[in-house]
């Protein structure tokens, strides 16, 4: 395969033009056609934040991290074929205009889904053309492999961006693991998200290639005091005790990297860490509810805390019964809290995911787990290791994939994914 | 493993009661939580059809057929593991109940969720406890296998149910193909159509396994004159000249086994012939778009027939420009058009899917086809034979698995799936 050079989209910053109507009536068939005005939706984004509406995509931030979580995810890593640094910039420039896009409900490029019909390839696949932006956000990654000796960027690596340990029991597959660059899209509506990827992909070609995939079909966090918790494949609300957007002290010191962490480009950043988990959920069907809640330390139905009543009780470690501690020792919920881990809170961001079966007679799902962190290494590596050592769940999961990224800080206007870190 | 009876869920038709009612406070810790008020539901279906609502599961055909095509889909078919033909019935029996309940918004059963919390394990696995019925079809089918002399029917094997015969081009992985019986999940949100499936599965434990499954993200067909018809993953409309609901007198003909057909147990039901079709979306893009518009025969804006102006003009063989056909000879719709096939037609309810990467840079995407056919022999193979010689889409498609089944008419109530079969 040879390589193409890397379309310049032209992005001049987006224009209020729906992508519907930027997709003009040229080619072939459409000699005849009239203004063709568009019947309507084909599926609707169906988020409780009930909006078909645009996130932000520049900002100090990057989009996709303390918005409120949407409902669909697909997430991709690349590995990068070029030792070209130039052209890594220059497909950074293009994926930036292209995002900034996609995000407004545009079409990928100016040309789009149609071009000039005759000599180059649409410059929009098209599969997203009737539909709204439905909240897409997209957020970059790079992982610690993009800071080895091929770009000039291993002085800028970060201290905390190494790959995580092995954790007892872990069974990675090395096919679902790692990656030079991540991006995470996240929308309202997957045929969406799966445009975006796809798009990004493809203009990657000669450049970049995809190195695997995840399609997530439910969101299991909430980022927002305004969402409902939602439940994973055990049944169970997820991530009650998450941050939330609106809590930006408690991000602050959690979530977002500040300059005087460690390398300055990342400041304002965040590190992405993230892990295919395949539940065994055949397993867990066999188990009583009383077991199932004794693993996760909360009941079923409400989500509270055991020996509490309702879902955001605050979770006592010290509560105990005729038995021993309410929250058992080797609970879930008491391994992972923030009392038990001296403070250590994540922001949490995963999806549920089913991916087939597994040629054993078994559906192949799980939960896509996502967290975004200040530093991995003091947050998300001390609460795997408290969780892979002692958590009676990891009878009923195995972790199969695993990665970990810094993600740079929101692009400004007319800036690119990454500017800080290439122009540091 | 051991086999464990297939439980009785106790099913006495649906009462009204929404799932999260019946799921009653019992567990550990639920002792102290109060009625516990449902704050809102987790994710909102997205249909245009624009309802949380029930489809009726009983009736003269089943559901899911030409029910408006639902935005998410989860296929899955399973092998019969035992050959106790009374083993069989029960767990159609059990399935027939839960699905009842399950299109109904309601548990998988009565005593749901919960259970007794420390007896047994709960039956029902609790992720769509807050969810609505999103339109929920359940739609059973039997496989050619079924019919071996495993299970006295033998007799009863439909002539027109054989496996479909090798393709030109055909590249089938044997763990994507065939299966003893079918059932496919549509819904508007995809946790209640995993949900679903899951919890069927999981009570087949020693009568039936999983053998292969596929989800389903988006619809690429209509299958009412009120829905928009969506786009698959070539960016082109699909399905355009689609079976409506609003035809019956095409359905009949089309769609519908006559009791005079064949085998009289089949009177009311219809056939499944799906397809995954991984579509090789990376070549595709780098076709020009009058190339992608001369491979499909229409445009891709409006998806109007090449040389008309509207998606529903009606397609014109005939039609001739300056270089020859308007619609050309090796076009897909051209091929596929009940005007090329002596009027043959059928009732697509496909699905987009994207299955994570193919490990060689590529997204594994594409379109898994569903269609419903009075004679699939008289239907979908001679379509299909006249793709698969001359369609020039064969250039950017594989079909990578196969299969085909016997959908019984719909259950009646206080009946169950496919008692017209075993007790003809």
């Amino acid at each position: 395969m040879t390589e193409r050079p890397t379309p310049d989209p032209g992005m001049q910053g987006t224009s209020g033009i729906s992508r519907r109507r930027l997709f003009g009536a040229v080619g072939a068939g459409a000699v005849l056609a009239g203004a063709g005005a568009v019947v309507g939706r084909v599926t609707a984004p169906d988020s409780e934040n009930g909006t078909d509406g645009v996130v932000a995509f520049h900002g100090e931030h990057q989009a996709g991290i303390v918005t409120p979580a949407q409902d669909r995810m697909h997430f991709v890593t690349f590995d990068v074929t070029t030792r070209d640094r130039d052209k890594l910039i220059a497909l950074l420039k293009t994926w930036t205009a292209m995002a900034a896009r996609m995000t407004a409900g545009l079409e990928a490029t100016e040309d789009g889904a149609t071009g000039d019909g005759a000599y180059h390839p649409p410059s929009d696949t098209g599969e997203a053309l009737d539909l709204d932006a439905s909240q897409l956000t997209l957020t970059i990654g790079f992982g610690p492999t993009l800071f080895d000796d091929r770009f000039g960027l291993a002085d800028l690596k970060p201290a905390a961006l190494q790959d995580l340990p092995h954790f007892p029991a872990d069974n990675l597959d090395p096919a679902r693991c790692g990656g030079d660059i991540a991006i995470q899209a996240c929308a309202n509506d997957p045929q969406v998200a799966v445009h975006a990827i796809r798009n990004l992909a493809r203009v990657a070609f000669g450049t970049a290639s995809v190195r695997w995939s995840q399609l997530g079909f439910g969101r299991t966090s909430s980022t927002s005091t305004a969402q409902v918790t939602p439940r994973n494949l055990f049944g169970f609300k997820d991530g009650t005790n998450n941050l939330k957007a609106e809590d930006p002290a408690a991000l602050a010191e959690s979530v977002w990297v500040d300059g005087a962490d460690d390398q300055a480009w990342l400041a304002g950043g965040s590190y992405l860490v993230a892990r295919r988990i395949r539940m065994l959920i055949e397993q867990w069907d066999r188990a009583i509810l009383r077991e199932q809640e004794a693993v996760i330390g909360r009941d079923k139905r409400e989500g509270a805390p055991l020996g509490l009543a309702n879902e955001f009780d605050e979770l006592d470690l010290e509560s105990k019964g005729p038995d021993g501690p309410l929250v058992p020792e080797t609970s879930h919920v008491r391994l992972a809290s923030a009392q038990n881990l001296g403070g250590i809170r994540i922001l949490r961001r995963g999806y549920n995911f089913t991916d087939g079966s597994d040629g054993f007679g078994h559906l192949d799902a799980g939960l896509f787990f996502i967290a975004f962190c200040r530093d991995p290494q003091k947050q998300f590596v001390p609460m795997q290791l408290a969780l892979a050592r002692a958590d009676a769940l990891n009878e009923y999961i195995q972790h199969v994939g695993s990665a970990v990224f810094a993600c740079p800080p929101g692009p400004a206007e007319g800036g690119y994914w990454g500017q800080q870190l290439f122009e540091a």
